[in-house]
């Protein structure tokens, strides 16, 4: 379904960089959702530039709802955000419009496209378009906070830098999703933005890996095969452009173990059946089994840089040197953080409406 | 869609460890395409347990095509392949049926059915199934082979023992192709059945890292955001069950690197666009830039294992221990790649008859 | 989806008529649903040609369960139930292989497939794919009867005779569920038939209306637009080939009335609200009222005639004549029902799931 | 998918009668398409009221296409279409929130959403939306039409009186394609408007009939069982919330033919093979034979009339009596014709697109 996703709860998102506007449209969120536009501002100023680690390119994302809230809350018809694109300059692109920039999708786009894409700002494959999935899944997360599961997703590594693990999940989410800069150990932070300016000056950039962690998952929740929890999510995490890899619980660490180390002994906790180490990450067969449920993203660094690179004229089909222009980031791993969250609840709000039925995320 | 995957070319599943017979369904396949049934046995073979690193049962595969084919070609309507399951010994499983075993989906399938799923031998869950897979794999496989599309994936990695890269890749994936157990640097075959052996002789299994290439796309083929080439082939391949991470390209190791080290830069080699490096993997902006693409699938150490392990008793919701009955694999990851194989022919299928119509895989 | 409908539960169906087997794959329905083989045994009867109003070709339709149901119920896993092919006479249709018979699908099968496709006794066009539906549907029927909602269709118009209308729908649906000739009012089963043996001696064919009434179905189901229960019906019901018109409540007879006719009043009985009439059908906007559903499907007059017919040899594009072999019906009106409250059967187990919920149909 | 119908050529549709915009996004239409903007407010203009047999409530319609063109042209990608509601007097219907009006969808509504509808002038279930497949339509039909695909949509009854038939197709379409009140023979128009302003007059209202014709699909398009012409058709346009009926070809006079008179005889014409007579509607087991595409959809009456209702209180479960306010229709027959055409234009692409690939329809 190209630019949907989500059977049960879905998500279709628009717009190109440059043009008029961007969007979201979800449909099948039950009725009744409290929306708190403060709430989804404060989502999107969490995938914002901010200071000297982002681009000098600032939107103020004035989305409006146009559709599928009444009085407050959701009616249970399709919702649809738009969000104007204000600060756009686009003859910083159109002088480089048949360079292919190393990393982007500009030749892909237009052997796709046959040339008839907008390619101002990277069109519709700019990361800008984001900002629809961040505000559609402020919604999704009100709804899914309200039945008692909670997403966060911190800055694992970036720069070749390590935060800590988490210790305590609900703590260390609610902490997390109240910072601009998303990591469990404060003091990397000051070192993976010394190295993210660092990269910039020297007209370079980093990438990283984010982990994510849900809570609250009912158990028994998922299924085999092609609707594995891990098969959806990966599904709507790889449809983000810098997102190059996926692993849950374990991940690739796994195929260095052996089965007695990686095979999660269970016990009984009260009436609960938990189990003692994680590294199916929560999922055993496609299917939640009550613990957290972990994954992690890796994220490469932003392919727009300021050094010179080598490259073609696509449309000439001849060799040629790019000198970036347009205006970057050095790194987009902490403003990614929220779009993985949001397109992680959107994903869960799809997989519990269709488990449970249309109204279960009803307040 | 649970057990169905694809929207132009479609599989869907069925079946149990122990039930009748487990298969698959194809639909939207071009018709004309030949149909070898030699080809089908010979990857069935690949999938097959063999000697002292597999588990001792055996299954003869002896696959039935019970629709869609016609004078031994596709007719363009379903294909229904059956596998009857013959050395089933179901009473190996009746006595620890509420025994949760640890890393498989025991628990969570009692959590999401209720105690109605067929408990014998993993079920529904069980790799078995992924024998309907590499039936239909193979159907897709000859048709893209026919459109000068390969598929080939080596054991890069493997109870800590790693294999040579990729050099020639249509060498490698012909040559990789027809060994049963599949590396490209044959030296390192011995060593790493060594492992498994020596893992199995203490009760124990091993995991691995596969890694798969993909030659002769068309470029321009994928898309941005949710239909992405990296979801689609995800999304497929995380139906797998042992696999617990998938990264393209240059994957999390793109994480450590910087830009100007990520990028692949273009360059044009005669009247054709490609990149000197192929970090990306193939995809750019979820859509194939021409060059190889390629992705890696860890897979998990196999949770069955002899060994005491602690678990639960979960109908009577108590602790208990576990020793392992039931025949099983000290590892899959071998066997496992021709499943890798089949899943990702049959995502391009689909990618491939959307973009290009449905008459486009036709002889 | 081509051969699969269906979202939260699916139905995919597969073979020919004169090939291995035919055969259906259901997934999605509730883990728990008891299955009683002699109800589908039953269900399958109806569908069977009987005495000399329908064809001598008479399948024993020998289905097997293979997979998803486990010790008398479904495990929520995919059903496949496959039907072998017994009394097939591929030699009737192979001399006749490029003259279209008017009114089939064998000439746009050939555009279509290129010829490639399995032309014997209609192949997939067969009306004997319908059993598929039927044996699946059966397991459907079980589920909602289960919850209090029943089906039932009624030989509205046959051979320009005309049935009573329902009267007390449930004794009425009860009643037709066993009938081999669906009348509501018994006396015209006897003038229907007779037309019936009167057009076969004739060497011609009959069509008729059936009329489908739907009881017990919960109010507040269904979906505005492109989900309508209007939409997902016809969509299914349009899928049997015979079927050329779809009409729900009123129907055409609408289109001649006035508004203050038309219009449904509401008035309330105890706790409940009704309508004191019912020319919608049982649906408002898309969404169920909880008055019956009521709807009526055209049934073309069977295309298979014995009389000689001018068409073309489509491989020659030539004019030529065919007089008409294999075995065939002069009436299907009768065999169509079971295949219509089946397939509505299931459309109802979709819409309840994906609205209550994937265990709302559990026993 | 609730509001988003197709597969390969996708339409989701938003929006409240008195909300803040209605509107589509279209997405999968090939790249290169001429959008015009003349040609798409024509194509609003003829579904807007006119005059004494329509509602006093016109809007203007000023449509944005905020994404997903460029330069003129699709991109291919999502295109978003915002019509902003201007006309809106919200308080005409606040007084009788909790009134069914018999007919509407209020009282299914307010089962289904538990009284969070948008209840404004029936909210998500207003004619009003239809003017978002409107605007989306109007760039299918200009797609189509580059390809010798024509549409065209007469009031084949209205008010108990009956237009001419189609003579010449692809002259009549043409023809009907630009009246604001479509019929074939014009002398009809003021008789079916007399009774329109009639029934008016008397606070009723009138409905119809409407018969489509395409010309030129290629031969051998569509599906035999789920996604038969018939299917995907009859699906969206059962999603226009007026529709209770739609036939194919002969549709329900069929059920009184005999064979022998309704199959179509095929003859060949030059090197083309046609049929004689159409009375499968250009459709055999669900696939275009080359002659026009015609069907018929039932209009009901507008269940909004002036004159007073019984109905209830769906709050307070009591009987109660409802005199119409709000604006409304006399008649919707004729302002249905081009939604019936939009849709129908969307749903070819759609086939057309995943037939042949998604450049098929790029200029």
């Amino acid at each position: 379904m190209k630019n949907t996703i989500g059977q049960n709860v879905s998500l279709t998102i628009f717009g190109e960089s440059h043009g008029d506007s961007i969007g979201a449209v979800i449909d099948g969120l039950a009725p009744g959702i409290a929306v708190d536009e403060e709430f989804i501002k404060n989502q999107l100023s969490l995938r914002r530039p901010v200071g000297s680690i982002s681009t000098p390119r600032v939107e103020a994302d004035n989305f409006r709802i146009i559709s599928g809230v009444f009085e407050g809350r959701t009616t249970g018809t399709p919702i649809c955000i738009v969000i104007p694109n204000e600060n756009t300059k686009s003859k910083d692109y159109s002088e480089i419009r048949s360079k292919a920039r190393p990393g982007h999708a500009d030749f892909t786009a237009y052997e796709k496209y046959h040339g008839f894409e907008d390619y101002r700002g990277g069109g519709h494959f700019s990361g800008r378009i984001t900002a629809g999935i961040v505000a559609a899944g402020a919604i999704a997360i009100s709804a899914l906070n309200k039945k008692g599961i909670y997403i966060g997703t911190h800055i694992s590594r970036c720069a070749n830098i390590s935060d800590a693990s988490f210790t305590d999940y609900k703590t260390d989410i609610l902490s997390l999703n109240k910072k601009q800069f998303a990591v469990i150990d404060d003091t990397v932070a000051e070192k993976m933005q010394n190295e993210i300016v660092k990269a910039k000056s020297e007209g370079d950039s980093v990438g990283g890996v984010l982990e994510t962690a849900i809570i609250g998952m009912p158990q028994g929740v998922g299924e085999p095969w092609f609707d594995s929890i891990e098969s959806l999510l990966s599904h709507a995490l790889f449809g983000i452009p810098a997102i190059k890899g996926v692993e849950f619980g374990g991940g690739f660490a796994l195929a260095d173990m052996l089965g007695s180390g990686a095979n999660d002994s269970f016990y009984v906790d009260g009436d609960t059946v938990k189990t003692k180490t994680n590294n199916n990450g929560g999922i055993n067969g496609g299917i939640t089994n009550g613990m957290p449920v972990i994954f992690r993203c890796a994220v490469k660094p932003t392919p727009t840089i300021s050094k010179t690179q080598q490259t073609v004229d696509f449309i000439k089909t001849e060799n040629t040197e790019l000198i970036a222009g347009g205006r970057h980031d050095p790194c987009i791993v902490h403003r990614a953080r929220v779009v993985v969250d949001s397109i992680t609840a959107l994903v869960l709000c799809d997989i519990l409406s269709g488990r449970f039925g249309t109204d279960w995320l009803a307040d």
